[in-house]
């Protein structure tokens, strides 16, 4: 049975190790700077936790670094991993950061956004796969397939567009979510109302181009309406700002 | 049976014609100045079309003004309806505009998106009921009842916040898809791969609120991701001057 470290206990590292705790993988060791959430994700898998890096053990198959991006590269120059394959799950940071510190290394980076609370359904989330050698690769792969339908074999360079392109997919049209909630909320307004419209919005691209189902005043160049709309958000300057430029860059598509 | 004339021939006259017909309602003429699409429409619904205002007839229940924004007060103008509720669709148009002009008046905001191909699921819509007398709105409610679970009373000034919030929430989370879309698309990466994203961040704010959501480099102020992002889009200049604007206003929130 493949025997996997997680450095890392955040909502990725908790995710991640469950999913594979319940595909038969042996998760046997957690580690974490943070002690609190350490301890929680290592009795959630009835695992162990260590708080140091020269408490990692070492014989097991495969290290998953599933810490925030920009402390991959500190980690790493920490960790002595002699044998056993050293990942990480961060969509922004090039596989080469592993370069010259382990022998067999490579990337897992899931392309979902992952919260505390929710479960996600880890079958259909799009796995991107790279690693320094050919048989690395295959070991990588066949652990990837056993719990998504979904895995790619994607460069550093193409995981970079792919993650930049997930923050206005995922971060920006959420953000655009909060905007309308704020707004609604200033005027008492239950959210609920936008929900089936949001469900839509985002089932509408699954089948279609998002380009050609773009619809609103500033897609038809509705003058009248835009011109209400800014005038309704005189006192919400912030709002009125978003609202100006975005409609400002639809009229040009 | 109710009879129902719509003026208008595009998406939503479309799409709400079909259901009202499917649930029991008369629609006996369709009105529009584009004959091409009045008569596809009529001969989905196996009824007669006119092209002039002069040639509407004068015995109907309820006549649905189907058509954008801002042709409503112009087409308003131009409707001699003595007998029969006059009501429009437009979101962001107050129901005043009909004041003078009609005796029964009111509105039947449907608020989603539609698109000339995708059936939307009506029992889901929120619409947004409003009418000049109670007994009025009795009738626009019933009516709307048998099309939808979710009906709302709401006024001509709060259907404006909740149209603009929609503006924010479907148009420009949309448009987010777009920029996604092209940039994936300059480097030959199906767009595929960021589905499950759009969908699971779609599907996070039903139960959530967005703010609590929020992920991503912005939310994090990983600048080092942040200035990576930058760098990545320097080709794009219009992506790039985007991405700097919104990661400006998630970093303030």
């Amino acid at each position: 049975m493949c025997k996997i470290v997680f450095i890392g206990s955040g909502n990725v590292a908790t995710h991640l190790s469950l999913e594979m705790q319940k595909q038969g993988m042996d998760i046997v060791q957690i580690y974490s700077r943070n002690e609190n959430n350490a301890s929680i994700l290592a009795s959630r898998l009835k695992t162990e936790y260590v708080c140091n890096v020269e408490s990692i053990i070492q014989n097991a198959d495969l290290y998953i670094v599933a810490i925030v991006d920009n402390a991959v590269e500190n980690i790493a120059a920490r960790l002595k991993i002699k044998h056993g394959i050293v990942v990480h799950t961060a969509g922004s940071v090039p596989m080469q950061i592993f370069e010259g510190k382990f022998e067999k290394y490579g990337v897992f980076y899931p392309l979902q956004t992952f919260s505390k609370e929710i479960s996600p359904d880890f079958e259909n989330i799009p796995l991107c796969i790279e690693a320094n050698s050919v048989e690395t690769e295959n070991f990588i792969l066949e652990i990837a397939k056993k719990i998504s339908r979904n895995v790619s074999c994607i460069s550093s360079d193409q995981r970079k567009i792919v993650h930049l392109a997930a923050v206005f997919a995922c971060n920006f049209s959420n953000y655009m979510y909060h905007l309308s909630y704020s707004l609604l909320e200033k005027y008492e307004i239950d959210f609920k109302i936008l929900k089936p419209l949001i469900t839509e919005t985002a089932a509408k691209v699954q089948n279609n181009i998002p380009k050609e189902m773009q619809t609103g005043p500033a897609s038809r160049n509705d003058f009248k309406t835009i011109e209400n709309h800014i005038d309704s958000l005189k006192e919400l300057p912030e709002l009125q700002e978003i609202y100006k430029f975005l409609t400002n860059k639809i009229q040009k598509l």
